[in-house]
């Protein structure tokens, strides 16, 4: 693959830059890759396993000399870190972010950048329950989708460029507004999130069942919730603060119909029941169908074997 | 691994009685297993696919001689089908069944069986979204829990011959009271359940957010929440009807614990947030150390190379 950008400089060392990184590697899409993160730990985990072929212990020394640097931090904190690096962002150099909410992180991060900066904020829907300098895979990426959000009258080319690097990445590329984005990841990933702490939390609370019992019984149903709820809670802290409108919203939706559902149980109304989940299993098959899952059972753990 | 039945009849030949005549099977744990279900085309299948050392047309055929019979349908009908084989059932023969439900299923069995016919009601808690003849195998219930729910004054040697024949079939087996087994899985499996359909639903009802872009997007979190939302409609419409009061008292604490987040994420209380995402968190410990879920990424799906 071709080189896209002479040097790329990650801020924030998590799951997702440092899959990134393993990515670009693989496709040889920098010259030179550069790295910060405010923990010295994580400064010194990434020189240990040879993440970044550069770590730096300023984000200014990270960005100097920049084509492109991608803020990798969780959304609560980008505006700060923006402000940070601003002075010094190479002319003609593209700011990106990898944050879950867009609207809130434009109106954090657009104000401090310079003229002549071109700021380009993206979200790639992938991810796993683990986080930290260590979790990251080159595959991360490889057939997700990848969410470009360019405000009017960004530079045409500079978008060009971000798209083929997420390609390059293994990722499917798409440009939406920052509002539709926040409502679409309330739906597919914030609210689906709050509901699974929920519900884990709910578990723990109960005395009566044990914990060793939520735990030993977990394979039932319960397990595919703690999954969900055992990422990063730094960044999805920030999510629900930042995406409150959408969230709520889709929430108050969920409750709605929960209800609805509870009464159909609470009155004996089976039809209603099983009209609904009749209903769920279709939308299942169009996910395996748009190959944004297997198929393969309990997704392949402890399935037969092919 | 030695013989435990004689002669085992599996009524019903969905998901959980398949994977366990795979599993009598690989365990050489029965003479003979005869099969029965109600639908023709259940059926010829289960002939087509060698499902059963023979597939009867009726289920008083199928139970004749047999020294176990397990009941593999729906909670919802458990009832109708113990009083259509009872006059069949051999003396000293053991009758279990397989249902997530046990108090109601021992409510609608128990009458109906004759004396000298043991009955033990079973729930091996195992599954997966797939259902119908052609989705058992064999590795189903490697390293899953079975819980046997005996009624007082239950034989004890009938007790052990069933634990053998389910440690056979690869799970760990325990005897637990009928009221506690509904609670425990309204839980970590009937309240999930019900949550994951609720979500699913309202997702497909949003307008707003296409189908295609919640199908596309789905990687984010919510395509888990589909595979749980995936499962044979019919089984859950009867686990909710059977299992009302647990399920909606789990639900309550759900709802309540929901909205005191809701609650915080209105008010930007982010202390509250992050205190709470950080106890489930070790939940999920607990499951992997357990061996009740693999710590692979995503389930091992698309994850790092090992």
């Amino acid at each position: 693959m071709a080189q896209v950008y002479g040097r790329v400089a990650l801020i924030g060392l998590g799951l997702i830059a440092s899959s990134l990184f393993w990515a670009i590697k693989r496709g040889g899409l920098a010259g030179e890759v550069t790295g910060y993160a405010r923990s010295d730990e994580t400064r010194a985990t990434a020189r240990e396993i040879g993440l970044c072929d550069r770590v730096c212990d300023t984000a200014a020394e990270a960005v100097a000399g920049a084509d492109l640097v991608v803020l990798c931090v969780p959304v609560g904190v980008m505006g700060a870190v923006a402000a940070e690096i601003a002075p010094h962002l190479a002319p003609g150099a593209t700011v990106t972010d990898v944050g879950s909410v867009k609207a809130d992180v434009i109106a954090q991060v657009g104000p401090h950048l310079p003229k002549g900066v071109h700021f380009i904020p993206g979200h790639p829907l992938a991810g796993t329950e683990h986080s930290g300098p260590r979790s990251g895979f080159a595959e991360l990426f490889d057939n997700r989708w990848c969410l470009l959000v360019p405000v009017e009258g960004t530079d045409v080319e500079a978008i060009a460029r971000l798209r083929a690097l997420w390609e390059g990445a293994g990722a499917h590329v798409e440009e939406m507004d920052a509002e539709h984005h926040d409502l679409v990841l309330a739906v597919t990933s914030h609210a689906p999130h709050l509901i699974a702490y929920t519900m884990v939390g709910v578990a723990d609370d109960l005395r009566r069942v044990t914990d060793s019992e939520v735990i030993k019984y977990s394979a039932a149903g319960f397990r595919d919730f703690t999954r969900i709820a055992a990422s990063d809670p730094t960044m999805w802290r920030d999510v629900f603060l930042t995406n409150k409108d959408a969230t709520l919203e889709i929430l108050g939706r969920f409750t709605e119909e929960l209800f609805a559902l509870q009464r159909a149980i609470r009155t004996g109304d089976g039809d209603h029941l099983h009209a609904y989940f009749t209903r769920t299993r279709a939308i299942r098959r169009g996910i395996i169908e748009a190959g944004q899952d297997t198929d393969a059972p309990n997704f392949g753990r402890g399935g037969p074997k092919p």
